[in-house]
């Protein structure tokens, strides 16, 4: 039922677009919709999307650019006037897209796209926008609502409404305000069309509404209309003045980006990039970590240089198993730490707490580990030295892998730094490189011992 | 301005319970909303949460008890009849968390709660929700919604609107069906309100509206409500008969549980945990990851026992740089690919295509290291054997784990098993040992060659 971008498909349209085919391409471009044909474009080569793109009516080709993928939408502006950019695409897209736009042009190019703008209040209103940081509400929020004076009765609030409506694409939520433009509340369209028409908005509106200031953070937006299932959001400024407001679909690819973000960070690729992207990207997400990896190896290698192998060389045999364990640990403990920060779920205990509680886990985790490894290590014969070596340096390996992976994300989030960036490869070879010194001193113990 | 859960206030409340202070219990129960009351009722004991639920009123409680944990849930439930249930519970919400509630309940309980409801039609909807699998459209759905006859004009239609806004909290769309109730489009309110009022509904109407059957599966649901940046999405049967509607703060939780799902399995946790749970559930979490771990340990152990060290014991040195680089690389490769196929953006090339690609990613990261490695080494006065060795060694190492990474999540996806079980400890594991062998075969015969 729904469009689906296959082979077959992008090889069929790129035949036509060699070829010319206008009549075929302008069927496509007006039965497709904006988001299928941003998904197209951004599999041709520039050449064929901009053939693509010239067929689509403007309206329809506006909300296309916005679809498109962040370069691919670069070459298409850089490849119109300013005039253009205002009049085709800016003029027939919402604030908060028109602002996003805007913002990824050059600052000559900026300011004549809207000295270009024909409506002044469009202008301003993009402007204001454009001072807000992008991480913020300020930054999400589009100027696109619908606000009615508690003065006003049923019947003057429905004659404002249709007045109001003819600029804005789809009514979620009728805010109501006083003469300073104060948001004061929030009026339901069911209790409008169910009330007598002569009642005043003041005797039926909601006066408790959730709202966030522009200065609020992008991640506590996403937060707080997950946790209270908004659809819409309103913003206001320090004075409580109505400034915005935000839909929930801005906010879904937020979260969405975030969640692959630390997913990524966790899998040790540092830039975002998908598997469409060039081998070169591709290399260059990649190779930051490996390099991290590489190091870690290196240290590694001088750990076990430094204790004098040739002594206990089966001690060799387990160094893949201490060295495994110590990041498996590590990232599993990062992990948790790093959602709970992510969720804002783990404020209520101190870190202290959080230690002790990992403590506990690290302890009964380990604890069964280093049994088992006793145990095997014994029937499959590696000798009494090496199976209590190997289990001694397990549990402690454990314990403190889980400490130091609650530990660090922790800390990273107290200075204000992405706790996501202590997951993934630097835990695993932190965690690497001290389970190998570990694993040894505890060896050179025994020896003492045995 | 939003309320935010503290140690203190969760302590103050605590002592207000003991107090049994009924009149600040029931002050808060009345100010918060009933998403903050879960929050906090999840972080109290049972008895406390069961004191604190029993002061709110009935319509707000049945909405705090979707907004629970669903074990808190459970243990409040079970404290319930079932005509408690049906009337305290059931007839307060919507008929999605209804259905939710209900599913949840054992199969006598169920029945007799279904019984114990009073509208028959609510009963009825409830039944039908119930039929559905609670992964699919027809499992997210609830029987909310506003739809018109096409043959009506616009007063008409504003007087049905009315009779059906009393039913339904939120307007969020009006659809339009024929006389056998099947979706023919969707109306906005923006054209109703700004129409002259004799205008028939059918001349103004959007007919192209994007809708999923019953049978549709809840990720399909949510890559369309994204991609096309819907705030609510019609569902139909197989006949076109308009069933049910799905909004999008449902959506918004399958799309944050889905990818911390894939987090947690690349992180090497196997159940959906939060870091205030248990210390046996964390537990239980994390230990089967290790204990793969371990088996990997175990069989690297065999691998540099079957090959005799002895002869070469600085080869030791370098085996946690080979196992520690395997994993790393085959992590990366598999996350891309998740993420992939999770966005369903890597549906056009073919599997072959994606290995070769990917083979030009690693032998351009694998050239990088292995360059790196062989003057790293020499430079610290490893000698050539050895700096030859790992140096092959790596090369092989990151091609050879970049295409099995990629390999397994796409034959996984194949056969419709979850390709994000190929990340994490699995991936890192294998990669480990096939790692170890690569590294002893290449320095057998490197031996063999120098």
């Amino acid at each position: 039922m729904q469009f689906e971008l296959t082979k077959d498909y992008l090889d069929q349209l790129k035949t036509s677009i060699k070829k010319q085919d206008q009549v075929l391409i302008t069927k496509q471009g007006n039965e497709l919709h904006p988001a299928d044909i941003a998904e197209i474009l951004d599999n041709l080569n520039l050449e064929e999307a901009k053939y693509f793109y010239n067929q689509i009516e403007e309206e329809k080709a506006a909300e296309v650019l916005i679809e498109l993928e962040e370069d691919v939408r670069e070459s298409f502006l850089a490849s119109l006037s300013s005039k253009e950019i205002a009049d085709q695409v800016i003029e027939n897209i919402d604030s908060d897209d028109a602002a996003d736009v805007i913002s990824e042009l050059s600052e000559t190019v900026k300011e004549e796209v809207i000295s270009h703008l024909e409506d002044p209040e469009q202008a301003s209103d993009i402007i204001e926008l454009l001072t807000h940081d992008e991480n913020s509400a300020g930054g999400l929020m589009g100027k696109e609502f619908i606000a009615v004076n508690k003065n006003l009765n049923v019947v003057n609030c429905l004659k404002e409404l249709r007045k109001q409506a003819e600029k804005t694409e789809e009514v979620y939520a009728i805010y109501v305000i006083d003469d300073d433009n104060k948001l004061l509340g929030l009026l339901s369209l069911n209790k409008m069309l169910l009330a007598p028409t002569q009642t005043p908005i003041s005797e039926i509106y909601e006066q408790e509404v959730i709202k966030v200031t522009t200065e609020t953070k992008s991640e506590d937006v996403a937060i707080i209309m997950k946790k209270y299932d908004l659809i819409v959001l309103p913003v206001v400024d320090e004075s409580g003045k109505l400034e915005g407001r935000i839909t929930i679909d801005d906010v879904v690819d937020l979260i969405k980006e975030e969640a692959e973000k630390d997913y990524q960070m966790a899998s040790g690729i540092s830039e975002d990039v998908e598997s469409t992207d060039s081998i070169w990207d591709l290399t260059r997400a990649r190779l930051p970590w490996l390099m991290i990896g590489m190091v870690g190896g290196i240290l590694g290698a001088r750990v076990i240089g430094a204790f004098d192998i040739h002594d206990n060389i089966e001690m060799a045999l387990f160094i893949p198993l201490i060295a495994a364990m110590g990041g498996n640990v590590g990232v599993q403990s990062a992990a948790i730490v790093v959602q709970g920060l992510a969720n804002k779920s783990i404020s209520i205990d101190s870190i202290f707490e959080k230690l002790i509680k990992e403590l506990g886990v690290a302890l009964l985790n380990g604890f069964i580990c280093s049994v088992l490894i006793l145990t095997i290590a014994m029937l499959l014969g590696y000798g009494a030295f090496l199976s209590i070596t190997v289990s001694i340096a397990l549990l402690s390996v454990i314990v403190f892998a889980a400490l130091f992976g609650t530990f660090v994300p922790l800390a990273l989030n107290k200075y204000n730094i992405d706790p996501a960036l202590a997951t993934g490869p630097f835990i695993t070879t932190v965690n690497d490189i001290l389970g190998l010194m570990l694993y040894f001193l505890i060896g050179q113990m025994v020896t003492l011992l045995i």
